[in-house]
C-alpha cells in the first residue's frame, strides 16, 4: 500500500527525533530567573513557562516572537447520529468565518500577535472555492477525503488516509515552523468532534465512554446519554486495539485529528513548543504521545475544558493546564490565551534587573 | 482633629456614591455574547469578565485601552522582630527599581500595555531625591510617615495617619482616572507587609494567626512561627475591634494598605474596575468592603496566591480569581497578567462576527 507508505515513514521519522528536554539550558534559564529582582521562584508557574521553553528549545532564552496557531478542520459522519447541537454545515461557515477573520479564534490571535492557519483535511463541502481573499487566516487545502464515514457503522477512515490526514498537518507545521514560526498553538473546528474525542479518549485510556463524554458545544443530558450509546456501539463494531493508536484513529477518530497528531509530531520533532488547547487537541495529543511518550513533556496545556474527558487526558499526560476558564470552544482559544502568558514570561525573564545591576539587596541568609 | 477629619469626609462621599452592578448594561453585554459565532457561553469566564466590565462602568461594551497599575509602597516596623527573608532597605531599593523599570511588574505591565504608578505613603528612607529621570514609572510622593511603628509595640499608625494614607491612595487613582484611565491594577511593595495583611485577615475574619500566615517572600517554617507569634502578639497589645476597619488599619495594618484601600474606593465610587493581585491588596480589599460592601463585586481577583491568607480572603469576599499560577511576589504582576485577558474579552465582544454577519447556522434546537 504505497500510498500509505510514505507518510508512515515521514512520521516514524520524525518521530525518532524526539528526545528529552534539555536539562542545560533549563538550568541556565534557571540561573537567570533567580539572578532577577525578585524572590526565587516568586514568579511560580510564569517562571516555569520560561524554563519549559528553554527545555524544548534548548535555548536558555528561546523567544515566542512569532506564535502560530493551526487550526484542523474536517466534518464527521457520526452527526448522521445527533450527536452535536450544530447542524453539520456549521463547520464549513466556520472555516470560511475563520478566513474572514470573524470568529473568537480571529480576535483571540490578534490580542497575541498570532498568525492563524486553518488546514481543510476533510470538510464535506470544499471550502476554498467559497472563500474569497480575506485577511483573517490562509487556507490550505489538503482535504484527505469529505469528512469521515459514520463510526457507528464502521470504520470512520481507512488506515490510509488517518496517514494521510498525519502527514497534512506534518507539512504544515513544517512549513509554518520554515517561515519562522516559534511556537505552534493547536485549534481545530469540527461538528461532532466532541464525540471522536471522546471514543478515542475512552479507547485510549481504558475509561468508560459515560466518563469523557460531555455535552459539547450545548446538547441536553438525554441528548448527552444517546452520545455516550453512540461511542459505546461505534467502539463496539470497530473494537479498536489501544495498543495501535493509528487503527484507533482510523476507526473512531476525526480527519482534523489525525492532522492535529501530525502538527504534534513535527513541531516536537523541530524543538519547536507545542501549545495545545482543549479536548479535541487534547485526544491528539494522547495519540502522539502513544506513538512517542517523549513528546509529552513538549506540550503545554493551555486550559481545562469543562468537557469531562478533558481532565482524564490531562491526568493521562500528567499535564497542569495554566489556564482555569471554563472554555469549551476549540478553535485554539485557550491556546491562544496561553500565548499570553508565554509572552509575559519570556518578557520578564528578558526585561527584569538583576539583583546586582539594580543594586537590590539579596535574601538576608541568616533570617531565613 | 482637622488633619483627620477632612480626608474621613472625602472616603465617606466616596463608599456612599458605591451602588449596585448595572444589570441593564449586563443584560445587554450578554446579548452581545450571545450574538456572536460561537455556542451561548462557550467562552467561558472569559465571557464573565466582558459582562463584568459592563456591570462596573453601566457600558455594554466598556473599552479597558488604558488600563493603570497603581503600586503602594512603605516600610513596616515590625520588621524588626525578624519576619522577613528580605532586609527594609528593599522597599527603597526596589522603588528606585520601578521607576527605572527594573522590576517584574514593568515587564508584566508593558506586555499589557498599562501605565505604572508608584506611589511611597511611607518608605523609611526617602526615595524620590534618590530617583532621576526614567521611564519605568512615575513616582508620587505622597509620604504619610517613614514607615509603621511595631505593631507589637503600640499601633503601627494613627487614626489620622490611616486616613491620611486612604486620601493619598484616593488622590493618585482619581488623577489616574481623570487623566484617562479606563482600569485601576493594584500593586504593592514594602518588606514586612505579609505580617500587616495577616494581621489584618486575622482580625476582620476572625480566622487564626496561624492559619493566615505563610512563608512571605521565603521564610522557613521556624520562622513562619516566630511571625505567627508576631501578629499573635500584635493583635493581643492592640485589641483592635473587627467592627472598626479603619481602627484594625491604625493598630496592624500598612500605609500601603492603607493607601490601597483609597485606591479602591476612589475608582469603585468612579465606576471604573478594580483588578486586585495578590494577599496584601486582598487584606486592602477586606478592608475597604467592610467600610461598603457593595465594594465587593466591583472587584476582579486576578490571582490565588501562594499565601494561605489569600484563599481566606477570596472565601470572605466571594471572588473567584481568573489565574491560578503561584505566584507570590506581589507588586502587581497578577493584576497586569489579567489585564491581558479582560483585553482578550473585550476584542471577542468587539471583533468577533454575528451569525447573521457571518452566515452562520445557530442551533438546531430541535436536537439539543
Amino acid at each position: 500500500m504505497t500510498a500509505a507508505s510514505v507518510p508512515a515513514a515521514a512520521l516514524d521519522e520524525a518521530l525518532a527525533q524526539i528526545g528529552p528536554l534539555d536539562a542545560e539550558a533549563m538550568a541556565a534559564a534557571r540561573a537567570r530567573l533567580d539572578a532577577l529582582t525578585k524572590p526565587p521562584g516568586s514568579l511560580g508557574r510564569l517562571e516555569d513557562l520560561a524554563i519549559w521553553l528553554a527545555g524544548v528549545s534548548g535555548r536558555a532564552r528561546a523567544a515566542v516572537d512569532r506564535p502560530a496557531i493551526i487550526v484542523a478542520a474536517a466534518d464527521h459522519g457520526v452527526t448522521a447520529q445527533g450527536v452535536s447541537a450544530y447542524p453539520a454545515d456549521v463547520t464549513a461557515q466556520m472555516v470560511a468565518n475563520f478566513v474572514a477573520g470573524g470568529a473568537a479564534i480571529n480576535a483571540l490571535a490578534r490580542s497575541v500577535g498570532a498568525s492563524v492557519t486553518v488546514v481543510d483535511v476533510g470538510v464535506a463541502s470544499s471550502v476554498a472555492a467559497s472563500v474569497g481573499v480575506a485577511s483573517g487566516a490562509s487556507l490550505v487545502d489538503a482535504r484527505v477525503r469529505g469528512g469521515t464515514a459514520d463510526m457507528t457503522l464502521g470504520p470512520a477512515m481507512s488506515r490510509a488516509e488517518a496517514l494521510a490526514a498525519i502527514e497534512a498537518g506534518m507539512t504544515v507545521a513544517a512549513r509554518a515552523i520554515r517561515d519562522g514560526a516559534d511556537m505552534i498553538g493547536l485549534g481545530e473546528m469540527g461538528i461532532g468532534n466532541t464525540t471522536a474525542a471522546s471514543a478515542i479518549t475512552a479507547v485510549l485510556t481504558g475509561a468508560a465512554a459515560d466518563e469523557v463524554t460531555g455535552r459539547g458545544t450545548g446538547i441536553d443530558e438525554a441528548a448527552r446519554r444517546r452520545k455516550v450509546a453512540v461511542i459505546e456501539r461505534a467502539i463496539a463494531v470497530n473494537q479498536p486495539d489501544p495498543a495501535d493508536p493509528i487503527g484507533v484513529l482510523a476507526a473512531v477518530g476525526g480527519l482534523e485529528i489525525a492532522a492535529l497528531v501530525g502538527v504534534i509530531a513535527a513541531t516536537a520533532s523541530a524543538r519547536v513548543p507545542v501549545v495545545l488547547d482543549g479536548f479535541i487537541t487534547g485526544a491528539a495529543a494522547l495519540v502522539a504521545t502513544r506513538l512517542q511518550p517523549a513528546i509529552a513533556p513538549r506540550l503545554l496545556a493551555a486550559h481545562r475544558s469543562v468537557e469531562p474527558g478533558h481532565a482524564v487526558i490531562l491526568d493521562a499526560l500528567a499535564l497542569r493546564p495554566v489556564l482555569e476558564l471554563d472554555l469549551r470552544l476549540g478553535e485554539g482559544t485557550g491556546a491562544a490565551l496561553a500565548i499570553g502568558l508565554l509572552d509575559a514570561a519570556c518578557r520578564v525573564r528578558d526585561e527584569m534587573a538583576t539583583f546586582e545591576s539594580a543594586g537590590v539587596s539579596r535574601e538576608a541568609d541568616e533570617r531565613s
